[in-house]
């Protein structure tokens, strides 16, 4: 990765997403040291033009990095296998895990996604899975800004032969990396209904004496809320909320069924809602009371999920859907306008995580984060308005470059510093494993086989 | 265009889309003089090869040319222009299409609509707009299969200061096109509630006497069912067909409002249906009952609808949201399977304008409308299951080479015979000619700006 000493991009459609949401057209912007230091609406001449590299955005988008709140990127080799089975977590996903899942299959399957992160113009990750410490090394090595939430839950897990052997490994996985630059390591129980009471509290305690956050999937399955109601009179959010584990250091993913009170809770803790639109909708659970969250200042980000659930882990491919969806759902063609898409994604995102402090706008002090969309191609073509073409429009080959922290992660769709084909090789490999494993047969899979 | 005699494309996974719906792994396929004359599961070892071209799709899979039901070309530089807007129709664009669309422009920007489709793997749209003549000629350069249906309103339009004004273009539009190997004029009268009894059975005649098809939007809109139940005490669809105009010669777009009664006459009439799931939940008006018109064989195809509703005019882009909002509509994970949603895009939309007979499948006999998609994108891989990643994980990034009767339109992304820059070019005049228009500021606009 190249670290240019300051950036200059000029000529530029700027999205700030500040809390004017200002646009400027024909703006410029300025990087040093890894922060953005000045946004200017016309243009910018710098006393000192030394080790200053100059970006001429003409026809592009210059936008704050994008942030997926929520996925799992060890997940990526599974991808299109046993889509829209019912009840595939349990007969298939677990099962599959346990028999393939290790630190090697993690480590190049989230290298793997982490480059569809780039590609698609993703700067910040939250992920959530096993032997995150594989995930941790690969994030070091994309140059992404990431949390990585090692799992907990109930049973035996790949990383771990003993139930809840996750807060073990999360442990020792925090203390290793939490002077990270880029990365956060947090704990992840699993849900609710994976993760009991006790343990629930202990993964809770061990992120609050670390300093660092925790995410876990909440409110999330039908069969979930039954279980709450039956067992506790009450949901999973109240249910944890009087545990005490709710607080602003806690990102919930998917949140489907939430009622007033339930948001009432997320809003008062403080606690960061992942919006995973396309995995709920593919896996026909619901679509989350989002625009009721938003209008109580909830703090919501976008999450793409698990490649095995979204399928993709750009945003996007995920803001159209967002926008179309709700706006179906309230029969409203105002509803989720695409301004708000481009919020949840960016600065939205950073809420949520609690960092928009640093990121998730182009603001000066804040991490150089930034995104530079192409409007090239005819389905981004006119631009009468941005937010618009973005959400409705844009798809991952209209990314041309990505820096975080100033760092140049792509430019011109090119990713120097990572070995697409090697990794590419290396997948192919996992591949032909989980297609030769006696397992796929056993769950009644239709025949797999390799492809060249 | 190269026409090559004969291509082979060789060690490719097919998706036949055949009756058996059989998929080849390491297959091969073999075009001559613009038709596939062998598909097979294995190799083919083509007795001459002179004049043959040899494309190795090792990596890749081929799949028939997409069919675009239903589009409006000539509308792309109107793209994200007032998105959202209530009663956009009558407010914003139909005023401006009186002010702005002339054959220049839509010759255009239906070029540039059409170099969306083929970078998207579309290789036959049927088109609904004004100007016809210009997009005949554009559809003539850019070498899609392309059914044309010249709009018929009752008020004056772009090409007509008369009202009803498009059945006379029409008229002289079928005669001078209806002899082209690739393009088929037709007649558009717009919908039920814009164009009266009388009017549309007059169009329905001068389909029906020069053989040619017809298409129309029916059942779309929430006014339109509520303005048939009060004037004639029934919809849309049963009003047309006392009316004696439908029959298998019609494209019926949208149809999202009906009931067991209207699809019951669709399927006896041979009616073509052309889904527009993201448009019509864009607008918010609601999602069609395709799984039930599929049940009782009706042929339903896919449709982008036009670059203002859509807003983009591929189906990859589409695909994923058909499935997922069946899904969800239906809490059923597997409604609308991926293979299911392949079909419409493919066979399915031959079938809606009954040319099933010779596109729209990859068999011997049928024209070689070819597509070859790249899976090195990382949201492609793995390939457990070919459906579930063009489903869920394709977007226009991932389409590598594209052919209508074995002419190459589009190879390693290049298509070599339309000069991108000159449309962009052109694009951009007519684009700020728009900014400029004191009728956007009238309209109540927010502010639009020429941008660089």
């Amino acid at each position: 990765m190249e670290t240019p000493q300051r950036i200059l991009i000029k000529n530029a459609l700027i999205l700030t997403m500040n809390a004017r949401k200002d646009v400027f057209y024909g703006g410029s912007l300025l990087t040093e040291g890894g922060k953005i230091i000045r946004v200017e609406p016309g243009e910018i001449v710098p006393e000192d033009v030394r080790n200053l590299r100059v970006i001429d955005a003409r026809g592009g988008i210059v936008m704050p990095g994008m942030i997926n709140t929520h996925t799992h990127l060890g997940m990526s080799f599974f991808r299109s296998l046993a889509d829209d089975r019912k009840d595939r977590l349990r007969k298939v996903l677990f099962p599959l895990e346990k028999a393939v899942v290790t630190d090697d299959l993690v480590y190049w399957a989230s290298l793997h996604s982490l480059t569809e992160m780039i590609q698609g113009g993703v700067t910040t990750v939250f992920d959530m899975y096993y032997f995150e410490e594989a995930v941790a090394r690969a994030a070091d090595r994309a140059g992404l800004r990431a949390f990585l939430g090692e799992t907990v839950v109930d049973s035996p897990s790949p990383d771990s032969p003993e139930p809840y052997g996750g807060i073990a490994y999360a442990r020792k996985f925090i203390k290793a990396w939490k002077d990270h630059d880029l990365i956060t390591p947090a704990v992840a129980p699993h849900a609710p209904y994976t993760v009991d009471g006790p343990h629930m509290i202990e993964c809770r305690d061990l992120a609050r004496s670390e300093g660092v956050p925790m995410t876990l999937h909440l409110n999330e399955m039908p069969f979930e809320m039954e279980q709450f109601q039956k067992e506790y009179g009450t949901s999973p959010v109240v249910r944890l909320d009087e545990l005490g584990v709710l607080d602003e250091g806690v990102v919930a993913a998917h949140c489907i069924f939430t009622d007033q009170r339930d948001r009432e809770i997320l809003k008062e803790r403080g606690v960061g809602v992942a919006h995973n639109m396309a995995a709920n909708i593919k896996a026909a659970k619901g679509v989350a009371a989002v625009p009721e969250m938003l209008e109580l200042g909830i703090p919501v980000g976008l999450g793409s999920d698990g490649p095995m659930s979204g399928n993709t882990q750009d945003l996007l491919s995920l803001m159209g859907t967002v926008s179309q969806v709700h706006k179906l759902v309230r029969l409203d063609p105002q509803a989720m306008p695409p301004s708000a898409v481009v919020e949840m994604a960016t600065i939205g995102g950073a809420r949520a995580l609690h960092i928009d402090g640093i990121t998730g706008s182009l603001e000066p002090g804040k991490r150089a984060d930034i995104v530079i969309m192409d409007h090239s191609s005819p389905a981004m073509f006119p631009v009468y308005d941005p937010y618009s073409v973005l959400v409705y429009g844009a798809s991952p080959r209209d990314v041309d470059t990505v820096m975080v922290e100033g760092r140049i992660l792509m430019e011109n769709r090119k990713i120097p510093h990572l070995d697409m084909s090697e990794i590419r090789s290396r997948g192919q490999e996992f591949y032909q494993k989980i297609c030769a494993l006696p397992a796929l047969n056993e769950l009644g899979l239709q025949a797999v086989r390799p492809q060249n």
